[in-house]
């Protein structure tokens, strides 16, 4: 038996039998999305059998309830609401019936079980033989898919052949509406406080074919519109009927004919999902109606073709083929997939932790999309990574309010955690503390720009975004006369939750640097070269002649200190002084350790749950030599727990930038397989969406070396001890660039777009037309000694 | 008109109007007390006009609820549930009715009104002349009295004059069961997260004179017997009856007459609380009967003469006489008497934050005992200290058990706020993180055994108290490589809560090398004179050989940075780093800041609530030159909004010690009528008792510069400018000590007990037999060189 989860298969994952054991994970693995909606990969007639039971959740990106947060201990400026994401009326329920035998996956036998998701297809495909208890054998054949093309629709088919007997079958085609969401727990992950159900019936509407649930959020006041409409194949004398359940809550339609032994009925189902946060409440109705009809007039193979279409186009751009470790290519593909499932694409939305396949983090938006999922997106699909900044921008305006509450007199703060821009963090020194976020989001901006050369982006919305968030760390930070004048920022808490509420924090210092000295660059750009943007920005934001040279100034005295006994730099100003946790006693099972000490425990020693200097080192690469790199790794990787699922990549990636490449390897291969292997353990509540794009990243900036500093790529692939080869696609500038590595060689083609030079180590290649360039992987890495020594070249316009 | 609430009045409160508008203020300020129950000062008619309504509260010392704190983001290790102080049965109620006219201060006329609480007898009187719509017109003199000397006994006497008609006149009599805490709202301070009510309604009984209501507490599961016995005085004929409200939770007693114009009916209402916390269940009726028939058979007069002699007793002890400053004076006796008031005195209580006057802080129990109200106990009534310590020693099992949960594999860790020993803090960073309350109680076991010599004390709890903190300190703190082996401490809070989580917090490092040393003595101390005493506490606490060496090793490493530039000690690592507060642009409706500002924005600023160096430098006063505690004072004292209660005090003394005589006084001002006239603004919710305390030390500490160090009683009287004299008297070792200070001249006599040598600045005072010694105020503070230079004396024994 293999200590994975499915059956390694470089392109799917595949169910052989029905596992009531596994069922929470099995339905978060198999959950489909579209980046608006998610449907969680449960069995269509559901299913409540012991011993982890089932979360039957439908979630809608961007579709929230909002909840008083009851701090027992109030005190000024703490975020008042959570918003969290809603469990939404359910429509995937069909339920067999054979005479007066319902099918139950956990009642009579199942002779034959295969459930699998193709990523090339996107439809969930189940297939099942029973055997009822009184003996009737069926096969059942269902199939889903969210539609990838069509944000609002999503379809299944369900189809029944008789094996053994005919007789009267029934299929019963549910939309239920007494849906909510998981109650908190001991688990600070998982779950709301809800208190009142938050979804408020409003009407339920049922003609033959079509059913329609109306409710209202109570809170966030949106309307929401499900939808339901059938398809019948099978003896034109199926009998239809209908009825509701708790008062209309609950709409079924039945469909109920004789079939002969053999004879296969199909009932297709196609379900819609409409809100008032995207369109008029008056519009809703009818844009629902109209989402349907299309639907069915173009039918279910029409669907399914455009889904194989739409991946085919996907693939095309982000696959990352990895030869000679199916486990990790299974992986890999797994995780863009889910990526692609879970990404909002409006601008309005953005991409949840756990994505659309679970209610861990309440559905929130972190950094994780800045500095995780960005790179992946806007080097395969730029215009994903367009419209997550364009969510950023609709943003501002709440994130402007924040930075009042928190006493700024300009400028804007971004939430830690939110889903419609309010600061929705619950406990402020892992949350608000969390400053970093505003440096995050401009270092996201930046990338897209040097990625796309996109100025009018910049500015129409990037320059306003950047300058406003810069403005808050002048605010944060002063000028210490004690530190010669060095610009430092008290009381942040970095990426490492294992420690809180500092001074100095490394990875804050360093980024609040690129953030300060980017903004002040844009400033100057924009005035220099789109002098009436710039003057209507800083009309709009009151933007004081100096402000761009004082934050220039700032980002040049910046506090980045090194400490010399060690020759690393501390992650903040008390850190080196603290203890080293008492490792060697920590028994495995107090890991994660934030589920078995106290805050304060953790907080007073020298432990990382995560990546925070060594984040910085990768995004802030071309400031610190090799030499450099290697001694912070060296230090802070024995103390990182990896508690969290947002470190392990980066360290692989810095892991294989400083010439460790088992340990890259190892690190990879816990990214790589976190959710399928449910690897934390909590999979259940939601694939972890920063790590799927930690694992592109491992590869591309880990094991190919790809960087971006400065607008010059470069790369210095190598190739993993037992691969075969690798190959990726990347997007620059309209070009787009493929990299193949194998053996002995490293093969670049230029797929699309203009000549391009880049840095292959400290070799300089020059890509033209349709000739691939090949070269040799590199043995070692290059040192900064090497690479100044090499040749310069341009930033590629 | 007077600025002040009340006239002036050396002895009493006295309020010669019915003032609406401050009628909470006035619930608080003539509530009365015995350190069990407390009965806010409502009107005996109930009070619900507006503005500010009633909060018509009845306490128990000790007597809590517990409810779950219902963190919106769980961490391992938070308080799981609060304690509160319950609002109970509500027996102070009298109603009165003229023919069909009820008794309504806020209907008819009022022609004459005065309410006066004397602190030599300790009955609250109200003497009320009432015209009612209709024209009666009657005179009403309500007395009400919690016994000092009967703990579970209160009694009121109710008398009624008609003055212009005879008629018909009823007396309602309630024992109200259906009563509330108040709900918690905006201010962190104030309110309960309360869900269903607490008191379960268990039975209520009624006889012609007597009601007991039985209610058992939901989580805490405690009974309580809440009872009632009348007297009458006046016509035989007068009509009883009974009748009871909302199933039994409330129940009255009528007493109705024919009463003549000028004739007077008196209506006596003795209540008694009874509760599962003192008593085994099964005796409680049995000892509420008890307690309301002797109280019956002695009489509200004998009542009254017994309040007289408890406070004579009191008096006698605890009085500081101020002549020239008729408000300072009226404000210290105030104090004083409620703190008499609130302190509990039957070893399983303390005196929490607000006596037993209001629900602010929950009713909890504080770090302000030991550091505020302690010294104030032992120096005048040493006997109630003793109790507060037998408080301390109870909660050791709790404390035990807190430091599992924290990690501690042994010690104690007492908690930062609760009622029964568990941590109830549901803001750690401000909570729990205060670790100094471990040291704080161990300053007050070193200040008890100084100043009684009760070394069995020390035998029985103390000494097990103090070295179970201590190894507390051993796993907070490690000596640090880095700053040459110095013992560091890190991720406290200290006392200043304008500042959290810190390294090396000033006043945590400086109390923690007091108690690491003293528990180290102590330890030698009981090894050498008491080795059976030691043995078993060793034994007990599995006391390894070597740790109190430990201890001591770890005092003397003790961090205690000065720092070179400024010549001061940094309130913590990073805390001169930061940038000051910005004062200037702080309006003044701004204060307090933690109601204006997050958390954070205040955390990154030089900014302190309150004394947190300074009061180091007061507690471990013989550990500093006099003129690093003024270099120090300096520097804080400008960055010290004394938004906290605790501060203005401990500026005061230290004021007085390095010099600032106005200064002293000022703050002494604000101390002494803090809450008086409301200074916070919140005395309403309850008075400030670690204030009313510090008016005491800010009197014997500051202006008279009384000394404990080493056990050496040391003073430096000084006179405040426009005072014609001040005098009190403080117990030493068996010894009663008084100090009389007037113009150029300080008289010191032995009241009581052996010889005494104590140091009067420089000069060497020996005191003996009843022969006052005169000797001149200082005019200024000697220099430690000054003392240095002077004589030495024994410690007394």
């Amino acid at each position: 038996m293999s200590a994975h989860t499915y059956a390694l298969d470089d392109w799917r994952i595949c169910d052989a039998a029905f596992n009531p054991e596994r069922n929470l994970l099995d339905e978060t693995l198999f959950a489909l999305g579209n980046g608006y909606i998610g449907l969680r990969g449960t069995q269509d007639e559901g299913f409540s059998g012991l011993p982890t039971g089932s979360v039957d959740g439908t979630y809608l990106n961007g579709f929230y309830e909002s909840t008083p947060i009851a701090h027992p201990e109030i005190a000024y400026g703490l975020a008042s609401h959570t918003q969290f994401m809603l469990n939404v009326p359910n429509g995937k329920r069909v339920e067999l019936w054979l005479e007066d035998e319902g099918l139950d996956l956990s009642q009579g036998r199942i002779t034959h079980y295969e459930r699998a998701l193709d990523f090339r297809e996107g439809v969930l495909r189940r297939t099942l033989r029973w055997t009822s208890p009184q003996g009737r054998h069926v096969e059942v054949v269902s199939e889903r898919l969210v539609c990838l093309l069509r944000k609002h629709v999503y379809a299944i088919r369900y189809a029944v052949r008789p094996l053994n007997f005919s007789g009267r079958v029934a299929l019963v085609s549910r939309l239920e509406g007494r849906v909510k969401n998981i109650e908190a727990g001991d688990d600070p992950r998982v779950g709301a406080h809800l208190g009142i159900p938050p979804l408020k019936w409003i009407e339920a509407q049922q003609g033959e074919l079509r059913s329609r649930l109306v409710h209202r959020t109570r809170q966030s006041d949106f309307l929401l519109v499900s939808a339901l409409d059938h398809a019948w194949e099978g003896p034109a004398d199926v009998e239809i009927t209908r009825d509701s359940l708790g008062s209309g809550q609950c709409l079924n339609h039945v469909f109920t004919a004789q079939v002969e032994e053999g004879q296969t009925v199909r009932l297709t189902k196609l379900g819609a999902y409409h809100s008032s946060r995207d369109y008029p409440e008056a519009e809703l109705l009818l844009r629902s109606d109209e989402a349907l009809s299309q639907a069915r007039a173009d039918g279910f193979d029409v669907l399914v073709r455009e889904q194989a279409e739409a991946l085919a186009a996907f693939w095309r751009d982000a696959d990352v083929e990895i030869g000679g470790d199916p486990a990790l290519q299974q992986g890999m593909r797994f995780n863009e997939f889910h990526l692609l499932q879970s990404v909002g694409r409006d601008g309005r939305t953005n991409i949840s932790a756990k994505g659309l396949t679970g209610e861990g983090y309440e559905g929130h938006y972190f950094w994780d999309t800045e500095i995780y999922v960005f790179p992946f997106f806007v080097a395969t699909q730029p215009q994903v990574a367009r419209q997550l900044l364009a969510y950023r921008y609709a943003g501002l305006p709440a994130a402007r309010r924040r930075a009042r509450q928190m006493a700024h007199a300009q400028g804007a703060l971004y939430p830690w955690r939110t889903i419609a821009g309010d600061e929705c963090s619950a406990y402020f020194p892992a949350g608000t503390a969390q400053f970093h976020i505003n440096a995050d989001i401009a270092h996201s901006i930046k990338l897209y720009v040097e990625v796309t050369g996109d100025e009018r982006f910049l500015r129409e919305q990037g320059a306003e975004i950047v300058m406003e968030t810069a403005r808050i760390w002048m605010d944060l930070g002063s000028f210490d006369p004690r530190r010669g004048g060095a610009f430092c920022i008290h009381e942040v808490t970095g990426p490492d939750e294992y420690t809180a509420m500092v001074s100095n924090n490394f990875y804050t210092n360093a980024m609040a640097q690129q953030h300060l000295a980017f903004a002040a660059s844009v400033a100057e750009r924009l005035q220099r070269k789109y002098p009436r943007d710039f003057a209507r920005i800083a009309t709009a934001m009151a933007l004081a002649a100096d402000e761009p040279a004082r934050w220039a100034r700032a980002a040049e005295a910046m506090y980045l200190p090194l400490d010399e006994a060690l020759g690393i730099h501390p992650q903040d100003d008390s850190f080196l002084h603290k203890p080293v946790w008492d490792f060697a006693n920590t028994p495995p099972a107090n890991y994660p350790l934030l589920l078995n000490y106290h805050p304060l425990v953790i907080y007073r020693h020298q432990v990382c749950k995560q990546a925070d200097v060594v984040l910085a080192l990768l995004l802030r690469g071309d400031s610190f030599t090799l030499e450099q790199k290697r001694r912070d790794y060296d230090y802070y990787e024995p103390i990182t727990t990896h508690d969290s699922s947002l470190s392990a990549c980066i360290f692989s990636i810095l892991a294989s930038e400083v010439g460790y490449e088992d340990k890259a390897y190892r690190y990879f291969m816990h990214t790589a397989r976190l959710d399928l292997d449910n690897e934390h353990g909590n999979t259940q509540h939601g694939v972890h969406t920063a790590a799927m794009a930690g694992t592109w990243l491992a590869v591309v900036q880990g094991f190919a070396g790809l960087r971006l500093h400065g607008g010059q790529l470069s790369l210095a692939p190598r190739l993993p001890a037992h691969w075969t080869h690798y190959s990726f696609r990347i997007r620059l500038r309209g070009r787009q660039l493929e990299v193949r590595v194998r053996p002995g060689e490293v093969e670049y083609s230029l797929l699309e777009g203009e000549a391009l030079e880049l840095r292959h180590g400290t070799e300089l290649v020059r890509l033209n037309s349709r000739q691939p360039v090949k070269t040799r992987p590199m043995a070692t890495r290059p040192t900064a000694a090497d690479i100044a020594s090499g040749p310069a070249l341009e930033p590629c316009a």
